[in-house]
């Protein structure tokens, strides 16, 4: 079978057992790999009464069929689970050279199950796998321990992804690392890793991923890696951060003081390119197969307190610990973004919890008695860097912090689970949906929470639209017409994107639904049609979406919060949610709960989840 | 027992058989009466297998502490049922003065339950019960029944609630007339008569309803009586065609083009006052016991094909025929309302088809083929006064819109589904919720769907505040901020006037709360607190959002329709439903999908309700 290994491996660790499954490429071709893969997985394995910190939970880490191969934007891996954060689906993807190196040791897939006695690591070569003990890294942060476990290998070319304090603390934010510049962030997968005491997965690969097609690989990469360089080169030239002024002043689309205020121009222009490039920026850090290179290696040496070297903080981390935060100095930004690195956070969710704490804080609903003495003032950059450090480590306020935004509101009580802004638990990142009415229904139906990364039809206000899927043009940011079908295609999209797995980036520098497509038939020789790719990216939403449902998430969790429906910006509009929810469930052939109906499932091929979701 | 009768009178139909039942004072003391009474009934005895026209249906007439007493605005009775235009609760509350006569035969509450064989109609003449033949009756339009009921009877004195043909014949938005200018209009309660082979009920009590503080309730009514012909002076000088101007004027306030169209101001200049009272007015008509006089009695002469004479057109009849059909002749509007009248169909809903009609007409989604040879073109007056006679009959595309705006739409297909404009299936009166974003929070949460009787917190605009609740001071219209509570306030109060019976326009006047709970006091002698009050206001609309919840209401129906999110006037603001919602939920201590928690209904003393939602 081309472009797969056709092999999963299962690790149990309560018993230390290993086994190797068989898949038959009819599944590929249904669930394509990455986030489907590892959703028909989880979906089968994990029901509505396991909690996401057990054994019973899967952890389950996956590639596509574009890792091994030189694919544009496919040095890429993802891990998925029931999330501890939010109880629902949670996948979560990093870059880094983690996952083609992975594939390359025979395996579409990993699952862990079970919980180690001791702390362990899994050590898989060519084949070959070891549940190794661990214990001697455990409490090392993430750089510290991806470094030891190379050299304790002995395998200078080894790869690792493993978790920071954070993740063995259970915080439920905790991110897994891997090539110390790529980052599997969102919806607490390290805790996962945590809880079952397993403390990284090390891989080394040197089996060759067999292509169909290699010249027409090689053909359609030519064309491409230049195109996207070349189309995405604000990207390449600044990185994320290069979004900072551009977003704000198209359509203030960055959150300010926890979402409370609009506009912090000084924050904006200290943050943003191209003061960040000036001031931090060392080198490029690319991913494997990457033709932009947006990740920044960075060094802060001066004020001494925020010292830091190695990856630096992308957008989402300037946004969410400094504007967010009312914080203008980049240092001390780069110092939170660098803790996170090392300690295992989620930078949006961290960034997230400290502005929450300092609204809760200038409103008097938490002291200084509870922040183990720290005055946490907006603006504060100490503060900031002071509170990262707290949640990892479970100290003071930290503690509350580290159960997620829900739950900590939920503890400190009066006005603050009022201000919480997140979906199903996941904190909203830096895009604003009163900038650009599409996120709202983007997040709202989002299978994994609020994510940016799951669909960001915004980038319709950039240009950016999918022909192949009958989204021909941009939307009206400010009216809710049309959002959400241009949503549901982004959406379908972009899940298919963490399914092949190709860096969603990739779409900025031209490379289009035809070339994926063109890409995976290369590779596996299908010859499949644009419509049954259409219908694969919609299979693979509603499988996540059914597990949702099977979770209890139904129309009421669709929402939105408070702080969302009052625009603070000028160029903010007013969400009109409901219609915008009406018209997807309809245009998503789910009920008026937002259940997939039995047909919709069937239609899609998943009669078993419609045997499981309705008897 | 003050102020009630004690007793409740349940007629089967099927076995025609009579009997009394003995009610306690601490029953009237948890519902008080009207649409109280008739909920508690209602919900013990009809549940989700009951469709509403079967025999098994129970139609409630029921009158309140008020009833009988000379307490101003107290010329009312309510009929409730399941509905059979939307499923859920109803009632429906009508003027004139069959409610106060009723009371005086001895009943506070009639129940009729089953199917007579043949056409029938009850007759109660102090206390002692009739059913009687009326297959003679039967085919006659509203105004004739009632007229020759009650010659039959030789009771010139007698009162009488019938149906006209539109009952007979089933139609879902079928209205129960008495005192040939008082409607029970909403929700096809005249098709739940109907189906019971019931064509009406008359009615002649001179029993006396004795009341605790005689002297109390008489020094109140001396207060209130002239307080409240002066407060409300407009409605007197005018009737309700007062408010076209009004509210078009203030806030958009009027539907225009089936809610599609912003301005028309030729028909508003045309239809409200004062062309209305100078062209057709031709004396007041009120109920008992109202310092008001609102009700108009007109006559039309000319163009011939118009003329008509009886209780004329209120501000909904001349919106939904008028404005909402693009039709500025209030001689078209007027003959169609005294149709309405006649064949005995709600004008809210009639007009509401008609519009929509329209704009299928237009859309070319229906032909003259459908409508039986009529140009059904907006602004054509006959064309509106052809489609009632159509609808009453169910003749044409008229058998089609007799079953409601929700099952019509299905049938014509097309997009016709997508233009409706309505809550879980009863179609929005002439107040727009985009005119005051109040009226979109209590359409969607209603418990008898869109009604502006049930609630019109609209009227904060006009400076009606309930401090006695804790609405101190009117909300920003344009703004979703704090609508859910003041809501909240107008719906409790407005279900309680339902119960006592009192009209709601003597609010107007300035009855306040303060003043309703003071001629409760004097009635009953029971010295009820205000606390007590407003938790007794809370029960009764619980009570009826209960039943909904059994009938499969949640969340997912508490919506609004598309239109609703487009302003389409100038001083129309876009409605942000989903954060009102959600408060509201909160508020009411309903769970996220809109169902009373377990400790809401055992709070409020509805511990036996609660054991049916949660078992």
């Amino acid at each position: 079978m081309y472009g797969y290994m056709g092999k999963i491996l299962r690790v149990d660790l309560t018993r230390g057992e290993v086994k190797v499954e068989e898949v038959k490429e009819g599944f590929y071709r249904k669930f394509i790999g990455g986030a489907g893969l590892a959703a028909k997985i989880i979906f089968d394995e994990v029901g509505p009464g396991v909690d996401p910190l057990s054994p019973e939970n899967r952890l389950v880490f996956a590639v596509g069929p574009y890792q091994g191969t030189r694919a544009p934007g496919s040095g890429r891996w993802i891990a998925a689970a029931r999330s501890p954060l939010t109880g629902i689906w949670a996948d979560s993807c990093a870059g880094g050279a983690w996952g083609p190196e992975f594939k390359k040791t025979g395996f579409d897939a990993l699952i862990v199950q079970g919980r180690a006695e001791k702390p362990v690591y899994i050590w898989i070569k060519d084949g070959e796998v070891e549940i190794r003990d661990a214990s001697h890294f455990w409490g090392m942060d993430s750089y510290e321990a991806h470094d030891a476990i190379i050299k304790e290998l002995g395998e200078p070319k080894a790869k690792v992804a493993t978790i920071g304090q954070a993740g063995e603390n259970l915080v439920r934010i905790a991110c897994i690392m891997s090539d110390k510049h790529a980052f599997a962030g969102r919806c607490g997968l390290g805790a996962v890793m945590g809880s079952k005491n397993l403390k990284a997965v090390a891989v080394r690969g040197t089996k060759e991923v067999e292509v169909a097609e290699p010249g027409k690989l090689e053909e359609l990469c030519k064309e491409l890696y230049p195109k996207i360089a070349e189309g995405a080169a604000a990207f390449g030239a600044h990185g994320t951060p290069f979004y900072m002024p551009v977003g704000y002043e198209l359509m203030g689309d960055v959150p300010v003081k926890y979402w409370s205020q609009g506009e912090f121009i000084s924050g904006i222009m200290a943050l943003g390119a191209p003061r960040y490039t000036e001031k931090i920026f060392v080198k490029k850090e690319p991913c494997l197969n990457c033709p932009i290179g947006c990740h920044r290696y960075i060094k802060v040496e001066k004020p001494e307190k925020y010292a830091c070297e190695g990856a630096g903080p992308e957008y989402e981390a300037i946004a969410m610990f400094g504007t967010n935060c009312l914080v203008d100095s980049l240092e001390a930004v780069a110092k939170a973004n660098d803790l996170c690195n090392r300690y295992g956070l989620d930078v949006i969710s961290a960034g997230a919890l400290v502005g929450f704490a300092m609204e809760c804080y200038e409103n008097g609903w938490i002291t200084k008695n509870d922040t183990g003495g720290i005055e946490l003032k907006w603006g504060d950059g100490d503060a900031v860097v002071a509170m990262v450090e707290k949640i990892a480590l479970r100290k003071d306020l930290g503690d509350v912090l580290a159960e997620g935004i829900k739950r900590a509101a939920e503890k400190i009580g009066k006005g603050a689970p009022d201000i919480i802004v997140h979906v199903k638990g996941l904190d909203i990142p830096a895009h604003d949906p009163r900038a650009h009415l599409s996120m709202a229904i983007n997040y709202a139906t989002g299978t994994r929470g609020a994510c940016h990364e799951r669909a960001d039809p915004f980038c319709m206000e950039l240009g950016l639209v999918i022909p192949e899927f009958g989204l021909e043009k941009p939307t009206d940011r400010r009216s809710w017409v049309g959002q959400a079908f241009a949503t549901i295609k982004y959406q379908d999209l972009e899940g298919m994107c963490d399914c092949l797995i190709q860096c969603k980036f990739m779409a900025f520098g031209g490379c289009t639904v035809t070339d994926k497509l063109n890409l995976l038939n290369a590779i596996t020789g299908w010859n499949m049609s644009m419509e049954e790719f259409a219908k694969t990216c919609e299979r693979v939403f509603n499988l996540q979406r059914a597990f949702d449902v099977r979770m209890g998430v139904s129309r009421k969790d669709d929402t939105l919060p408070y702080k969302m429906f009052k625009p603070v910006h000028p160029k903010h509009s007013l969400i009109a949610l409901e219609p915008m929810l009406n018209e997807y469930y309809k245009l998503r052939g789910w009920d008026p709960d937002g259940k997939p109906t039995r047909e919709k499932l069937v239609e899609l091929g998943l009669e078993d989840v419609a045997r499981v979701l309705y008897g």
